[in-house]
């Protein structure tokens, strides 16, 4: 609507749509609330949580200069640095040794996807808006640019020729600006996006409208922290593992794998003992007071093998054992269906002595932080992948008497949760005597839908756009929570635990924790938090006020 | 009780506990019966239906040469001869040629499950009654001779030595006894278990008490005419892949797998359309007017696919296409869960040419089948891991416009039912809708339990024991149904689907079918029918009657 305003007289000049962008819409239902024109409550209900997805994600300074080697299309907002890759196992490779790649392709795949989960960035030369590197990549929140297609690749040779006839190969770090649509050389510094003015006005009406509590999948002190850029309300899920991927760490982690006995484990184990305290210590200290969910160890021991010749023979020589023996011990290891081996509290049952390590780790950290400056935060100890009540409960006793034994060592008294993630169907139907055990139930609803439907997300790539696009699926169910299937079983898990415990506390983690219709869910379903990556906090938070607003009709 | 009856006089000489052999048990119950001591019934019921177990497995004949090479404990019964082997992965390309394999190996350990599943007997030089291979072979009611020490294995040079210093080698036929827990050379002839005398009056009763049909597992007409010689009530499940894994057939699937396009797979599918046709002339023949229920095919298609290099090369030169084109087919095609992939009606949805050359493979031998001098089956063709409504409605109407062309072509009339298998949990969620689109609905619980526990059964038996020796799980859940967990979807599917179908036909197929426990939980659900094994068959009937006798109280 275009008009002028001149001696009270309003004189309308002509009506288009406009194409606002997410900041415009922030700033317009904040001066229109701010001008009276509507309550502050009805500028909340105007903006599309999604929108906000623009404006979360870290940008290039703009004082910074520019080496562009490439323009493509901004096909997934944020900018991200790394080292170049040229597939998906370099790309695994490398965020397992701590520091995330940009994944480069002539267009991507299927048999990508767990490469560009674990890539810092995306660059194709192919493709547009919605090739599947594109759509992937923001639906990972990955930076990515597609259809660079003055870059010459050369998979062979692992090399890629910029614009200007540059080669950079394999390890060379460039910088993928996705809301730009360019690839820079070297490793361009980025700015983490900031909440002020308009935006943080509106967001701080949100909090005050809202009833779900909105924390953050954060693995670091680091995530930690820009979790709390976000004014996330704590950690609902702090995944252990990613700890020992890093480098200097994953070779402790291995011998502690490959130990033969018993006392061979716990020797490694003493010697993982002081690394994740360290990483508790600096993760309570970030969020001082706030509720942090600790996932106890999730994946089979075989995700933390070497893959390659190279890193066996590394291993070998650091080990002082033969190539032959642990190339034989990582095929002892290997699962067919890893999703459904030996993972989560059955590592806990079978070899108790890795959650005492980290049980120990976590009441150590806490003891240690007692008498600094800032407040104590409540460890939530989180047993994952339990499907029989006895599981949870051999752990929780286990956990509480590691509990008891630091607070003996230390003097201190610990005030602490132990819960369980429910993310099995028969976790779920058990919810009522698995709250017998649980001092809360966090709903992984990742694994839940992978389990509900049979269907693993690492998998479904190859047939889920066919799926959407024949309606099979009304929708991705990794994107949107299925409310007929996957919500039955929250539902039926929720009223059994809460009639055993009408006070339990009920949470979700996972990607659906950062999407709309899915937080909408969960207010409706009476659920106390989600839990999603950093960057998506902001748009839960404004989804949990309007659902709230909603349910108050 | 041992005790002398003389003109009248009952004198009791004392009472000790008989081990009565399985045999001996049913001779004298029927013998009970039939001089009016009890009631049939009464002689029904007092028969443990696993004793069965040790009546209906082949045994060796006996007035053959036996050329025994090694005697062990007889640790599960039954005789099968087969080509000699030294590990897993030997007996699983054995099988996938159509000739399961004897396993020869020191010990097994949970990594030889996949092997154990697929060899026809299993052999150790070490271990007892209960070690891990005598437990699992029981399990899967493979004979296996355990603890055969007068056998000298090298493991290295493929090769066995016997107790008279005869060496036998990989591919070298030999025969397992599990009930004489001898091993012998060359393939013993063996003869199939017979019901007769007192065994069949029994089993004669107990199907005059049961409410519950029972059927068998059969995918080839040899399977069938072992279920009718059990008196199997029809055929639950047909898994039409095994007809593709024999010797001479492998070949055209494989290229129907590699083929680039449409039209290539088409080619491809016109030469097993044949194939496939004969293999239903076959079965329909042998099950002469009883229901016959056929499951589209299930795997994923990378399980078709050659694994060593000499396979590929032979492929290679069959499809004259280079071998690396062949490694990179095979590496497109992998999966990271692939029990949680493209498999089942995934690959329907996708690749629709392929069920739609199986469907008409089915009606075309239907129609061959006409005018024989014997009654025509129903084919009730299943469509697997469905997990939602849309699945079902897109496979089911391609199958009846393939049965109308089919029709059309012949002039015939065809009865048949088109259904879903219920095997993910979301099915079980669903089945209100789904029946809408089924007209029947068959429990597959093997993968039920495992999407239900988040366990891959291949995968369980690493700690499986453990856990059940812990109590962390009260019994294998993939031996004895767990009520508590898959049982309540079960149940919550069977209430929902006849909430829109009061008459829809209800069975449960798998491992489960031949548990009395799982039988029992079926008679109380209100089920149909139960389907296993079919040499497990007369358990599942003297198990139906007996829990048909105490439903009736």
């Amino acid at each position: 609507l275009e008009f002028t305003l001149e001696d009270g007289v309003l004189a309308v000049l002509g009506l288009h749509p406009a194409r606002r962008s997410a900041r415009a819409a922030v700033r317009i239902a904040v001066d229109l609330a701010t001008s009276g024109a509507v309550t502050r409550e009805e500028a909340v209900m105007r903006i599309e949580p999604r929108l906000l997805n623009a404006l979360l994600h870290p940008t290039i300074d703009a004082a910074a200069p520019r080496d562009v080697i490439a323009r493509g299309l901004p096909a997934s907002p944020g900018a991200a640095a790394g080292p170049l890759v040229f597939n998906a196992a370099a790309a695994d490779a490398a965020a397992a040794r701590g520091q995330p790649a940009v994944l480069a392709r002539i267009e991507t795949s299927p048999e990508d996807i767990r490469g560009m989960h674990s890539a810092a960035a995306v660059l194709t030369t192919r493709g547009g808006m919605t090739s599947h590197a594109a759509v992937v990549a923001r639906g990972l929140g990955t930076p990515c640019v597609v259809g660079a297609a003055d870059l010459v690749l050369d998979l062979e040779a692992r090399a890629l020729k910029g614009r200007d006839g540059r080669l950079f190969r394999e390890g060379d770090l460039i910088t993928v600006d996705g809301a730009a649509g360019e690839a820079l050389a070297g490793a361009a510094p980025t700015v983490q996006p900031e909440f002020s003015g308009a935006l943080a006005e509106l967001m701080s009406w949100a909090d005050g409208m809202r009833r779900l509590a909105v924390r953050a999948n954060a693995d670091t002190a680091q995530d930690a922290r820009v979790a709390l850029g976000f004014d996330a309300d704590g950690i609902g899920l702090c995944r252990t593992e990613h700890m020992f991927f890093e480098q200097g760490r994953i070779t402790a982690m291995r011998r502690m794998i490959l130990a033969e006995t018993s006392e061979d484990r716990r020797a490694a184990l003493e010697q993982l003992l002081p690394i994740q305290r360290g990483d508790f210590i600096g993760l309570y200290r970030v969020m001082q007071g706030r509720p942090v969910t600790i996932r106890l160890l999730d994946p089979p021991l075989h995700e933390f093998l070497p893959h390659g010749e190279d890193e066996i023979a590394d291993l070998a020589e650091a080990m002082d054992m033969a190539p032959k023996a642990i190339r034989r011990r990582i095929a002892d290891l290997a699962e067919f269906n890893p999703m459904l081996g030996m993972r989560g509290c059955r590592l806990g049952v079978v070899l108790p002595e890795i959650y005492q390590m980290q049980a120990r780790a976590l009441f150590e950290a806490l003891a240690q932080s007692w008498g600094g400056d800032g407040q104590l935060v409540t460890p939530e100890v989180m047993i994952p992948l339990v499907s029989a009540r006895r599981e949870a409960a051999l752990i929780r006793r286990s956990i509480d008497a590691v509990a008891a034994e630091v607070s003996k060592e230390t003097g201190r008294a610990f005030v602490y949760k132990v819960g369980v993630m429910v993310e099995t169907p028969r976790a779920a139907l058990r919810a009522g005597e698995i709250a017998e055990d649980a001092e809360f139930l966090s709903f992984g609803t990742n694994d839940l839908t992978q389990m509900t439907y049979g269907l693993s997300r690492d998998d479904a790539g190859r047939f889920m756009r066919d799926y959407v696009n024949a309606e099979v699926f009304a929708e991705d169910p990794f994107h949107t929570l299925d409310r007929d299937g996957v919500g039955e079983l929250l539902i039926l898990a929720a009223e059994r635990a809460r009639d055993r415990r009408a006070d339990m506390p009920l949470g979700l983690c996972g990607e659906h924790g950062g999407d709309p219709a899915s937080v909408e869910f969960c207010e409706a379903a009476g659920f106390d938090y989600v839990s999603c990556s950093p960057f998506r906090v902001p748009i839960a938070r404004l989804a949990a006020a309007q659902a709230s607003w909603r349910a108050r009709g």
